[in-house]
């Protein structure tokens, strides 16, 4: 990562924050005057239907089609795996950069499966960022450099951005982000991630205890990032800024991106009404992150493997419902009786 | 439909029943093998993993790959329309067969989606069923002929059959099989359907009412089915039927697929075992009739189309499933460190 000459202090960022539109309401419009007439009863297709609102609000279109879907993985690594946090070494993030590079992890299947593109960015693999239990993770400088890095990586034309994540230790970083946005118990917000076994578990316990501890009652979302965050998780906050303004819709994956956009949820609570929440991971603390933010999971499935692989396999779902709001016949094409009709 | 010609008495159906085999397990050992060495923690892909033991277990493929995804569409007619129980007459019903052959249906934009074949059988929409609250729907001879006419439809080499119907009235005949079955008070199975208003709710309740009480304290699932069913609810139990035999795994859509199956639940308890239920539909008995059974749906996207919308929308899902268990390298292949591994 080359970012020292993109680097933008807070006030920059701030103001981009400040600056993100709201939904395109004529889009909208436009989607519930044709979905009403749509050989189908009136609101039967549910959340499908919420969907593709949303994809016009948030796209501007309105007719929204998904034909440049997008997964973007941010990997990072983390100084605070030296304090035994993680069931794996850090080792392992450069090689499953490599394997996904090689098509070899299960992010790659389900892009085929569902025909997602996918850029995977490497940030600085062997420069961790400091331990936060002892370091802030960052300087403002490069901080705000790794969110506007994040912010160039969407660039180049998605109309659909899936947000996901490699990063040995980072669901230690993202409780810390978490419970330091938040509140409650540090403690509380700490899960066993990739699978830590019970000893692990009270070492990242401490951990995330420490860095919340160290930080002090510190309550500016950015500070918050700055302080106890990473860099995967700076370049999603960036990444879903950049979204806005550029107009494209967000599908977020699990604990640790629902981590990274919480800094911006703080900053502005409709910050992330572009963005639509894949899924509920398996780590015990993501239901409470998305209830702290009001926000519904598409699906539930139990997984808790990161690398947007939640995402993704929402994005099937919220391409097939575009498909079907696009592809339908109306009742007069097709010479179908509307309700009550006889 | 000609159904007569291969008419079966009920005893041949409950003989095929009983012949239903049980999962593979040395298909779903070699899947529990593989994903122990692929390149992601153990169980990180919870249900994810757990679809794709299943479909080793009832494919009997140790790799099971799906290729040749289908979606199979009953549409039938039913006698009860003419009680006023739904918010469309019954015409509608070949509207629809009309539209899916023309591919204006949502039903035709899931299967675009997700890549699925589609078929669609019409059972005699010229001649509705008897009025359920009023005659039993078929003889024994037909109830048969109709099942074996579901059988039929799964040939042709599928690899994952979606089972989804297209009925007016059809969810007043499904409460009243539920309520048959399942027992409690019949107006309690009875839901909005397509949307029916307050005063044709009133009727639905009456309806089903009227046609449990009819049939008095029958027990068997069979009789159950021919006194108060349908013509797309024998044909889909007779799907599954043969599925199992063919050993073809099954995903069942929402309320009216769900009651159809539930026939088979009754005569055998793991008749199922080899559906995947694809949704929990917003008709509000759904979710009751899957408890009944120890179902735990896919999806939750307040649907209530029917079309099999809501199985072909699971498909997606599992088919990303296989694909990732198929696709992914294993730590050896790809170099990646294992669990506490420097």
């Amino acid at each position: 990562m080359t970012s020292s000459a993109s680097a933008l202090p807070f006030d920059d960022i701030r103001n981009l924050v400040a600056q993100m539109p709201g939904p395109d309401a004529e889009a909208v419009a436009d989607v519930r005057a044709r979905e009403g007439n749509l050989t189908k009863p009136a609101g039967s297709l549910g959340r499908m239907e919420e969907i593709v609102e949303w994809l016009a609000g948030w796209s501007g279109k309105s007719r929204p089609k998904i034909t440049r879907p997008m997964v973007a993985i941010f990997a990072a690594n983390h100084g605070v795996a030296a304090k035994g946090v993680s069931a794996y070494p850090p080792a392992v993030t450069r090689q499953m950069v490599e394997n996904f590079a090689a098509g070899g992890a299960a992010i790659n299947q389900i892009c085929i499966a569902h025909d997602l593109g996918l850029k995977v960015f490497d940030l600085a693999l062997d420069m961790p960022t400091p331990d936060i239990t002892e370091e802030d993770a960052f300087d403002e400088a490069n901080c705000a450099a790794t969110m506007a890095f994040g912010m160039e990586a969407v660039a180049g034309g998605a109309d659909l951005l899936c947000l996901g994540e490699m990063g040995i230790a980072n669901t230690t970083v993202a409780a810390a982000v978490l419970a330091a946005l938040f509140g409650g118990d540090p403690k509380e917000w700490v899960g066993p991630g990739t699978g830590v076994d019970s000893d692990g578990m009270e070492r990242k316990r401490a951990a995330v205890a420490a860095a919340v501890a160290r930080i002090g009652d510190v309550k500016d979302p950015l500070e918050v990032l700055r302080r106890v965050g990473g860099r995967e998780i700076a370049a999603m906050a960036g990444a879903v800024i950049a979204a806005r303004l550029q107009r494209i819709p967000v599908i977020v994956d699990g604990f640790v991106a629902t981590a990274a956009v919480a800094v911006l949820y703080k900053m502005r609570p409709d910050a992330l009404d572009h963005c639509l929440f894949g899924h509920v991971s398996a780590e015990p603390a993501h239901p409470r992150a998305l209830a702290e933010m009001d926000k519904t999971p598409l699906l539930d499935m139990g997984m808790r493997l990161g690398e947007g692989t939640g995402a993704a396999l929402a994005a099937g779902i919220v391409k097939a419902a575009a498909q079907v709001h696009d592809g339908m016949a109306t009742f007069a094409d097709a010479g179908v009786s509307g309700k009550g009709v006889e």
